[in-house]
């Protein structure tokens, strides 16, 4: 039977407890939303000691299962005072799933300034001081860790952001190459790990039995059948493999939708430059690698490691929403600035949509000039040294806006809008307004039947039929999350009969359950009541759930306009 | 009959318009409360095109009534997110309402940076250029443009922080001697004045004839029995007098309310140093001024001109708020640091509340040691000069704890709190938590029956009776903002079994009308009721209502708590 670790960080001890049966049949972000819900006061201080920070693998996380290796953290969110669940790849995931344990929860705050680590082994739990990490970058402590408890550890640190609290601050963990290029990156949830100074935690699972499976045999039919339609999908079989994430800043640059220069228009004049095709002629002319997983297991392989001009590793994990906020928002154009930037952001440990998204606003404030590469370097460098300007940028998109007094700051529930404009992909930009996470793309990713026509054909730029494309989206996300499974599986699952059928297949066999496809909608309905219930009670209302004003006006190529209605919105969870 | 006055900003442009007869019996807070909800949408960003800045003098204000010269300002708050009425002495309100202009409303914005003044004569608007006043602190703003206009012309300006619209930037008024002594403080309205790009506006009425008035003779009586009354009051006729407001620091010390070090106890052990006796000592000293109004026509003259050691102007309108806020609260217990904090506000045109309690934050957050007043000095000056740290400094309290990742932040509704603990004088607590003004002390002062023993004797430590004292002062107060008065009549009203019938007959005088006490209080509840209204539009739910978590903490040296539900704050404002 798996436990629940709980770490009481203002004492630095530990206890390891039985899973309440409400909680039994729940995972990743439906574990993680359940317990912020149930014992995170919903009005408390984001970094005050009531606030919890919630670990949870997905459902599947641990077994052969493809692409099953998602980690979820849950809290509430410094950046939204909303909930916030925010996944990642890494190796954590599947660690703690094979050590038996649900989920990990880190409460209270300790009084005094010292920075502890976390070290879970199946021999048992060390909480250590972590002094000689503070102050750290990610890359340097990942680098540490691993030399000291092993390659293919599982890590998860805060750097220099997180320490300082900031509303951008990630969690990093450690990449298949011990690099730190996979993000929990949204929602500030760094800043609540810097709250509760917690500088990383260490997850080896050395000597575990493999995860006990219910059914081995139909387990393992359902996964050949998954590993298949994963394969065999363009997106999830040519497209992510190909280019990475990266592939869509030509796609959604020709769909018009590529916002550009703090989305004034859905077109970059330099679309070219930063697009998946120019990175991976990069890695290919300098030695790095086109195609990798962010966790063992997966298939897909969108990840890829982007070297430098003299071919050394600059940065992994580089995707089209960190091209996109660095490059066509910002309208710098120079990939290895991008990189730079990247790198930069795993490294000092913020959000690359956030951090973006806010370089953008500084630029529109005069901070700095647009299309200045290496300016935005020395802004973000800033961030790790705490000094004023540092902390600006490093609290995110909205907190840069207000710090310069501007109006024109794309954010909901002060969140940085992704890379697709919601008046040129109004599927997704339901989701923006809608999702209880705050603007994010992963939340209800309507790109698919509005761009790439995947699971159905639905105009991108008309009202219609878009609420509830986000609306599906967004529960079957909430499902998805709940799972670990990688959110790229959705491109399959959609465009095959028997796709949900066949996850269903597999948490059946792995558990020895009789789920149906309906208990998976319900799953998904569920984690998002949960989440809403939330954000009432910390005083969210209708209003939270629109667009900025910003957003009233044309959008130049096609000239769209965003058209919903409150009440249009309202419409989307409701259910 | 008098005018609204529009001021379009995007065009420079202006017109005069009927009052319609809504908005005809309304003046000072009655009239910028009713058309804020009225005209500026409610989700509309502070700094946008959509709000709107509303100034307007008090229904009494230019008529012979003493302590009636105070001017209302009105918007959202770029501080708060919901509705902000702040008002101030100065010459702006008599003159306006000589010149029989009812309210100000500048509206829209402009597409390019240049800076706009404002003239306004008997024989009309102008709005010229401001290029030679931008980046000028408002001591040298209102020098020249006294200069320029003539001495006692009516002056409202911002200084740098406005310009950098900042949220707690404040918009200054010429005081009698041309200083900028007298702030539109709380709630960033500067900000507002910024985003518009109004540098300032110049208020002349020479060759005005008086203010009409309906029946002269009963007004002659009403007024003489007005000024007795302030005169015999201990409050209004000895203790403002003498040591201005300044006079409370020993006071409320002695009552164990006075929060030091941000609001971890009730006395200060260098309260002495910062007290209103000290300051007169130094005063008289040093040649400066004990007692002089914040407009012509005060009769009670708490103001003052505190002098530096060489015996040149330091600062004048040095209140106790100012005192607590850069004193006991960050513990810096030199006063003529804090004097010069006091002249660096109003220079550079913060608030100094907000940037008091959002200095002791900073301390609160490492940024800078405790009680080092000469770091807080330089930190001060930063905002003028736009830095990183100034423009962290420069949007307030929250801001700050938000900056630098700490959750030990004294605010309601983003706005700071002021000079007496919530837990030591309930009655102001309550106030703190229900008005729709944020935290805000003059909004309803229950200093009054909590400590001065002033109309009622209610106990500052229990809960009994300090919503149903909050509920009336904050009805009483809204009334007494609309007439233009002076808040500290209050003391002389509430003693007085003839003190409203006294406003009443007043306001009946100089309209020729009929009201009754009734009717005041009924106006009063509708000035609420409008800002209630306004705020639950913006999103505000009875949430926002609350103090923060930090006062879940007994308070020394009374170890009084803070025990009001969010149902007992609810009925506050029930009416």
């Amino acid at each position: 039977m798996s436990k629940i670790l709980r770490i009481n960080t203002a004492t630095r001890t530990y206890n390891f407890e039985d899973v309440p049966s409400e909680l039994a049949s729940l995972g990743g972000r439906a574990l993680t939303s359940k317990m912020v819900l149930n014992e995170v006061p919903a009005t408390c201080h984001p970094l005050g000691a009531a606030n919890k920070l919630i670990i949870a693998p997905g459902l599947l996380s641990g077994s052969p299962a493809a692409n099953s290796g998602r980690l979820s953290v849950g809290a509430k969110s410094p950046l939204t005072g909303g909930i916030k669940e925010s996944n990642s790849g890494g190796f954590v995931s599947q660690k703690l799933a094979r050590l038996g344990i649900k989920a990990i929860v880190l409460e209270g705050k300790p009084d005094d300034d010292d920075y502890s680590m976390v070290v879970i082994t199946k021999d048992g739990v060390q909480i250590l001081p972590a002094d000689e990490y503070v102050g750290m970058g990610n890359y340097e402590a990942i680098e540490k860790l691993w030399a000291k408890y092993g390659k293919n550890t599982g890590v998860m640190s805060i750097g220099p952001a997180g320490e300082q609290r900031l509303k951008a601050a990630s969690i990093q963990q450690a990449d298949l190459k011990g690099t730190p290029g996979r993000a929990v990156g949204r929602g500030g949830l760094g800043a609540v790990m810097g709250s509760k100074k917690i500088k990383a935690i260490v997850v080896d699972d050395k000597g575990c039995d493999r995860l006990p499976i219910a059914d081995a045999e139909a387990f393992k039919v359902a996964n050949k059948r998954w590993v298949e339609m994963l394969n065999n999908h363009s997106v999830t079989g040519q497209g992510l493999p190909g280019f990475g994430t990266a592939v869509l800043v030509n796609v959604i640059n020709e769909a018009g939708a590529l916002p550009t220069k703090n989305f004034r228009s859905g077109r970059f004049d330099h679309a070219q430059d930063i697009s998946g095709e120019k990175m991976v002629e990069n890695i290919k002319a300098r030695g790095g690698i086109v195609s990798e997983g962010c966790h063992p297991g997966c298939v897909i392989k969108c990840s890829q490691v982007y070297n430098d001009k003299d071919g050394k590793q600059l940065t992994s994990g580089f995707e089209y929403e960190t091209l996109w906020a660095f490059g066509a928002h910002t309208t710098i154009k120079d990939l290895d600035d991008i990189a730079m930037l990247d790198r930069l952001s795993d490294d000092i440990g913020v959000d690359t949509i956030e951090t973006g998204v806010a370089i953008g606003v500084a630029m529109e404030g005069g901070l700095l000039e647009w299309g200045d590469g290496k300016a935005a370097i020395e802004l973000l460098k800033e961030v790790g040294k705490g000094t004023g300007n540092g902390k600006i940028l490093g609290n995110g998109a909205a907190f840069v806006g207000d710090a310069l007094g501007i109006d024109r700051v794309p954010v909901v529930k002060r969140q940085g809008l992704p890379a697709y404009d919601p008046r040129a992909v109004k599927g997704v930009g339901v989701t923006y307004a809608t999702s209880p996470m705050g603007a994010d793309h992963t939340a209800g990713y309507g790109v698919t039947a509005n761009i790439l026509k995947v699971g159905g054909d639905i105009n991108p730029l008309k009202k219609d039929g878009n609420v509830e494309l986000s609306k599906n989206l967004q529960i079957a996300t909430a499902a998805i999350d709940a799972a670990g499974l990688c959110l790229f599986v959705a491109f399959a699952v959609l465009d095959n009969a028997d796709g949900v059928q066949t996850i269903v297949d597999l948490l059946n066999a792995q558990y020895g359950i009789k789920l149906t496809p309906d208990d998976v909608v319900a799953l998904g309905k569920s984690i998002l009541n949960d989440e809403k219930e939330f954000n009432k009670r910390a005083g969210f209302t209708k209003l939270d759930d629109q667009l900025p004003e910003m957003f009233n006006t044309k959008f130049p190529p096609h000239n769209s306009e965003w058209d919903f209605s409150i009440d249009d919105l309202q419409e989307t969870l409701n259910f």
